[in-house]
């Protein structure tokens, strides 16, 4: 009881998740559920959330219903992108689309959306229902919006840096924020936690979603399982990307950088080697290291004004800086 | 105020869809959601959502946003349901996969069922709020695993009848009853005749569908606009060819009918005609149209149980004949 630590609060989330496996029929619906959850993860959102309660309120049991939906909205993006992106794997292992077929990923994806819901319902005490779904489908539906933005940027070769943000915002960011919401009102949070600890998860969200974008160019790919350069060969719109292309305009780098995007046919080394070499004389490494630092110092900024016990503080605390420092 | 007719209650969730247009952006995302719900429909959930809400109580206004709820879930399962089967049209108009792309129908799918949640949550009085979103999502997923026997029937030859009527109940028949249901606790009735009004659906529901499967076969393709004889075409594991399987088991027509269900290649008004021939020597319009009033029947008893105003059942009763009589 009381001040739960990052470890027992991952076993409570994992012990809970096992233990819902499919008593439902048909396994066809199922199956790929039960697979997809076992799949892993760090189970981010649950571990905000349940913090964010803790921050309050000590019984963590009691909202591990709404821990594990907010985990089984994110698997179900999940698997709806993967096969919207046609991507092959996840976690190393086959996508739920290759390992079935595409109506199984359509229709089970669909359930698990449905099946979300239904564990936020539970057991969500009356007082806050309203204000818990309103915040889940706000941010739901937000994703969404991400991920449709996300399509639409694919086609486009002028997108901004602040079109870029929105959209990580949207895709990435809300999920988090939402998390920490939905424990800090089931934790009878004063509205001005609430909403900080929200801003605080849509800073650290954006921290998060730069450095993954870092990481695919300047990471080290033997300690992320991740090929290198995955973005550059695709002309992913990232921030380095925009980022860059607005500093090369007007030079004879952007004659180079352009040559590079619109290769129909290349040698992946080479491209990813090419590029890389653009990003490097613009500097974009250290501008984005200095991006995702001011929304890491901004987001930390907002906890601190937080009313609650400082050692609860700092264990949510060091539990984000363990996520970013781990990778940068 | 008082007892609403159907005209004016259809005249009311009509204009509630009308306002939902899309505010929000990407259009992307939300064109194709304004899209499906204009292409009407007889809005058939919703119509008994606010009639079993009557039946109890008058301002009917106070739940459209739960009426329409129900309406855009149905219309999220025929956007996903349509990309599954692959088909091209819908009341007429090209489908949301053919008119946009795959991967707008998956993700503006999603976007209508996280909406339906939303519509289901919005003022809804919170005395009711738990039996009501439960009611709602154990209907959602029970529709999701009719879809999933649908789909798991195409590829088996020995469904049985009592498969057959599970799977016409999970796919069809739920969400009818549901509708009646959340209408009847939004009413304040009592559980007796809540659960009433939910056996009446769900009996309503295996009639409809009977009979959307014999109007398949013997119904006035001039007056449907639809093609006789698709469900032979695609040998669909209706109630009439699982009925007709067993019938003609051990008879010369055994074999025939195998025939034509084994056929790969074949002139399509041939094989509806032959079908159709071997339905008839086995009689299977009169035992089909048997079952049909059966289910009816049992509904209406149902019906008659109910604690309510008797001019306000009887409306009801009227509106549901009208479905089953208009197409018989």
């Amino acid at each position: 009881m009381g001040n739960w630590n990052t470890e027992h609060l991952l076993e409570k989330i994992q012990t809970y998740i096992g233990k819902l496996s499919a008593v439902r029929e048909p396994k066809g619906l199922y199956d790929p559920i039960v697979y997809i959850l076992s799949l892993g993860g760090k189970r981010l959102r649950p571990m905000l959330m349940l913090q964010a309660y803790n921050l309050y309120k000590d019984d963590v049991d009691s909202i591990l219903s709404q821990a594990v939906a907010i985990e089984t909205y994110h698997n179900f993006t999940l698997l709806h992108d993967d096969l919207m992106d046609q991507a092959d794997v996840r976690r190393n292992k086959p996508t739920v689309h290759k390992m079935w077929n595409m109506n199984t990923a359509i229709l089970s994806g669909d359930a698990m959306l449905i099946e979300s819901y239904h564990y936020m319902m539970q057991n969500c005490p009356s007082e806050y229902v309203q204000q818990v779904m309103s915040t889940f489908s706000e941010a739901a539906l937000e994703v969404c919006e991400g991920q449709q933005y996300d399509m639409d940027f694919e086609k486009r070769m002028d997108v901004t840096v602040n079109e870029y943000i929105e959209m990580i915002r949207l895709k990435t960011s809300v999920l988090l924020a939402a998390a920490l919401k939905i424990g800090a009102i089931l934790g009878g949070a004063s509205s001005e936690d609430i909403q900080a600890l929200y801003d605080f998860g849509i800073k650290m969200g954006l921290a998060f979603q730069l450095q993954d974008d870092y990481l695919d160019v300047y990471g080290d790919s033997s300690f992320f399982g991740k090929k290198i350069g995955g973005d550059i060969l695709c002309n992913k719109k990232t921030y380095m990307l925009i980022t860059t292309l607005e500093k090369v305009k007007g030079t004879e780098l952007e004659q180079e950088l352009h040559y590079w995007l619109s290769l129909e046919h290349f040698v992946p080394k080479e491209k990813v080697d090419s590029v890389t070499s653009i990003y490097n004389k613009v500097g974009i490494a250290d501008i984005c290291r200095k991006k995702i630092d001011e929304y890491y110092t901004e987001g930390l900024r907002l906890l601190d004004k937080i009313q609650a016990d400082s050692v609860r503080k700092e264990q949510l605390k060091s539990y984000v800086c363990g996520l970013v420092n781990r990778k940068l």
